[in-house]
């Protein structure tokens, strides 16, 4: 949609002090940063008095309890929709259909936002939308609190792989301080986020390490997670976060790719890469998106056909960008 | 040795300034701590005019390159001693003895110092003594540079899990905040640091979680890194670290005990904690020492009896604390 209008803060700000009735939405498979942002805008705008719903496509994992709470029941009919860290109303998942077509304002992070609301306030320099809407609040005067930094907290932790990315930057650890004045338990919050596996998370762990194959002068890893190895250990959702690191982690691994089966012929390919590689490059190249270093798409086939059209992909870029002889790790 | 003097900052900074010829150490089995702040300082006393040499018991890892350099050669007659992150004079390792006895200066933030110096800075709420080291150059009138900046957060983001465990303040963030006004490409850092493993190191996980026993309910987890995993797979040293994490991230898990054999019959204990049990208290109980959530201890004997030990001062400190019922995770 080409008519979507650039808001500044100050317009952003503005924009959320004049209604009364919102309803916040945010991505499918709910993350971090979607919930954080979707909650503290929630805590904030109900200091102003409004009425407010927080609206999630999917069932909300438990981790995320310390900072949700029951919101309002707001009417559709009138309402302003606000949707938060949704790059693309696709990510609106089983909401897409009631909601596409009329997000009023959609406040985002990710370069690749596809401008499907009619008003986008898009900072692709913060590293998390936590991060914007830290100065959203502040913009509206909003009191912070325990629980709003503990969300604003988790969305730029978990964004960031807890400060860990190149998209930190100064303005990043400033608002993490500023945060800190507050009892957020930041320790509590980054082991349940990072460093909490259970039993059968261990042991699909040390199946996933026996899918690995290595490509292009070991410079790409691929691993699997099968629908049967999932259904064997139990494990689902954001549970397979860390799985995805994997790949990443390899010493000398440019491209690291893993293949998650989520249906009989339907699998979701995630693709974590370093300079020269663009992830972001690879996926759009195969009808996906995302961020310059971690990006996804969704391909259907065969196990094997959709391991060679990224293999494919992959290749390619590593030709374009000279990655076979550049000495980047 | 109770002569031990407290310095402020303000003294340790006069004490600095006073001198022209410096030996800094750092611990045996260095790590990003003591080397960050070994080498910010030497870079800070070199922009004083001061001839000073970095001395450290082992050899240092390649992966700190990035901040290192040739250093003065001192004589060691009337040179003035600065330990710092050295906690015990023990862990001068080989240096112990020539050393152990003179250090005029230890710069440090364990809790569980020694006092074995003839002065000590100590900041226990640090989160790293590269924080301190942070604020020792800024009351030198050190100008910091690209490679004083990524010494410093090397030391402050290793030692916090990259800004992860309870160590950090609001004070640390800030100091982040202030590093990245130079090209520290802290993601770089962060990849070296924390996810970038051997193929081989992948393959000794796989042997390690196969060891994994289970104690106490489940609040207790022990895994083993036997001489023959290390022979066999060629990992050691630093890159061992991540193991110790193991055992820290399972569901349930108060107490995570890492054995690593050393020696026929010698065992380094890695002890990780969460609340209510103390991994300092339980080390030290053992003959060790550390911090509150991560200690260590090394104990002689068979795999078995060593186990036996630890598991006897783990139990005792459940029922002292009534972790068996307190529902804390």
């Amino acid at each position: 949609m080409n008519n979507c209008i650039n808001f500044s803060l100050k317009e952003t700000i503005k924009f959320l002090k004049k209604n009364d009735n919102y309803i916040i939405l945010t991505h499918a498979s709910p993350d971090g940063d979607t919930l954080g942002a979707g909650y503290a805008l929630y805590y904030g705008l109900k200091q102003l008095g409004k009425q407010v719903e927080v609206v999630c496509p999917d069932v909300i994992p438990q981790d995320y309890a310390f900072f949700l709470c029951e919101t309002d029941h707001v009417n559709r009919e009138g309402a302003t929709l606000v949707a938060v860290d949704i790059a693309d109303k696709r990510l609106l998942g089983a909401l897409q259909e009631e909601f596409g077509e009329s997000i009023d304002l959609n406040i985002d992070h990710h370069i690749s936002n596809t401008r499907y609301a009619k008003a986008l306030y898009l900072d692709s320099d913060a590293s998390a939308t936590c991060e914007i809407m830290y100065e959203v609040l502040s913009g509206l005067k909003v009191k912070l609190n325990d629980t709003i930094a503990k969300a604003l907290y988790t969305g730029i932790s978990t964004d960031t792989g807890c400060f860990k990315y190149s998209c930190v930057t100064a303005k990043t650890h400033k608002i993490a301080a500023a945060l800190y004045d507050y009892n957020i338990e930041a320790d509590v919050i980054n082991k349940v986020m990072f460093d909490t596996k259970s039993k059968d998370l261990l042991t699909l762990e040390r199946m996933v390490l026996d899918t690995a194959e290595y490509h292009f002068d070991d410079k790409c890893m691929i691993v699997t997670v099968t629908a049967d190895m999932l259904k064997k250990t139990g494990c689902k959702g954001t549970q397979l976060e860390g799985i995805t690191n994997i790949s990443r982690s390899v010493d000398g691994v440019l491209a690291g790719v893993t293949i998650k089966q989520t249906d009989d012929n339907t699998y979701k390919i995630s693709i974590r890469t370093y300079a020269p590689l663009n992830a972001s490059q690879i996926c759009v190249s195969l009808g996906g998106g995302g961020h310059k270093n971690a990006a996804a798409v969704i391909l259907k086939g065969s196990l094997q056909e959709v391991k060679d059209k990224v293999l494919c992909a992959i290749k390619q870029q590593m030709e374009e960008t000279n990655a076979w002889t550049s000495a980047v790790r």
